[in-house]
């Protein structure tokens, strides 16, 4: 039963970004590729941004702050219908940790600016992982609901739906 | 300030493998594509899998419980030097999150089967997005330090440098 204990989370830094309400923001980092923003890490972590400028993508995990409910189904941006969330990526979802591949552009101290932006401003982060194709590419055409809307991705914003 | 403040994680589910210890675990499941292993999700969270079954490949977000200390500088599995530990994917990195890619095998009630395991049994599994290449390819050739080693990768066990 230990396996279900809650643990603690402590942010490493945060998201700097032009979006101040979960309204009117990109679906996914590669609906927004050229927009810019930056991460602040907090000092106690900085030193473990050593090495990390040899990297051009870097995925970052955040917490959704800004969706105020954790629901199990949910009309997604990108559908009409509703779906078991865990086929999603709507930010409703159990412990809200999302999940932005970014294109970095510079580091100087512990502020990171990068390419690809949907998270709101003010969104903590979790943790950095340099983005590795060996490890993180996969090749399918299995994506489920997904493909009768994925063409509508560049351009869409979220919009009101999400509590 | 408030951006600083931590927040309580609960799991979703768990996972159930054929490693017992933290020692001799696959680097990433990229680096053991065929081996099977379960995630049983909790009943709790079980309406959240609907749909979830028309995807191929899962991302699997962890908790590595048996790193018992976050470090921000490592020596990785893949390498010799220490590294800052966001240029890794090392365990014991602050929060102890962990991505794993899973190939979904079979969904019974609430007991996922998938192939690639880099997980120990009984990791607490966060949460389930489904893997769609739209979102969650890049293509790069700037991987750092993983340049050196990356071909080590099919076989690479864990050993014991990680506390």
């Amino acid at each position: 039963m230990t396996d279900r204990a809650g643990f603690q989370i402590q942010p490493i830094g945060v998201i700097r970004s032009e979006f101040k309400s979960k309204v009117g923001v990109p679906i996914q980092t590669a609906g927004a590729p050229d927009l810019v923003a930056e991460l602040e890490v907090f000092a106690e972590f900085s030193a473990g941004l050593r090495d990390l400028g040899q990297f051009e993508y870097l995925i970052l995990l955040t917490r959704m702050h800004l969706a105020a409910e954790e629901s199990l189904e949910v009309v997604p941006f990108l559908d009409a219908v509703s779906r078991g969330v865990f086929s999603t990526r709507a930010p409703s979802r159990p412990n809200r940790i999302g999940l932005s591949i970014v294109r970095l552009l510079s580091i100087e101290g512990a502020r990171l600016r990068f390419k690809g932006v949907d998270m709101v401003d003010g969104t903590p982060v979790l943790d950095i992982k340099p983005y590795v194709p060996a490890f993180d590419v996969r090749k399918t055409d299995r994506i489920g609901w997904f493909a009768q809307s994925i063409d509508q991705l560049p351009g869409k914003l979220s919009d009101d739906r999400m509590r």
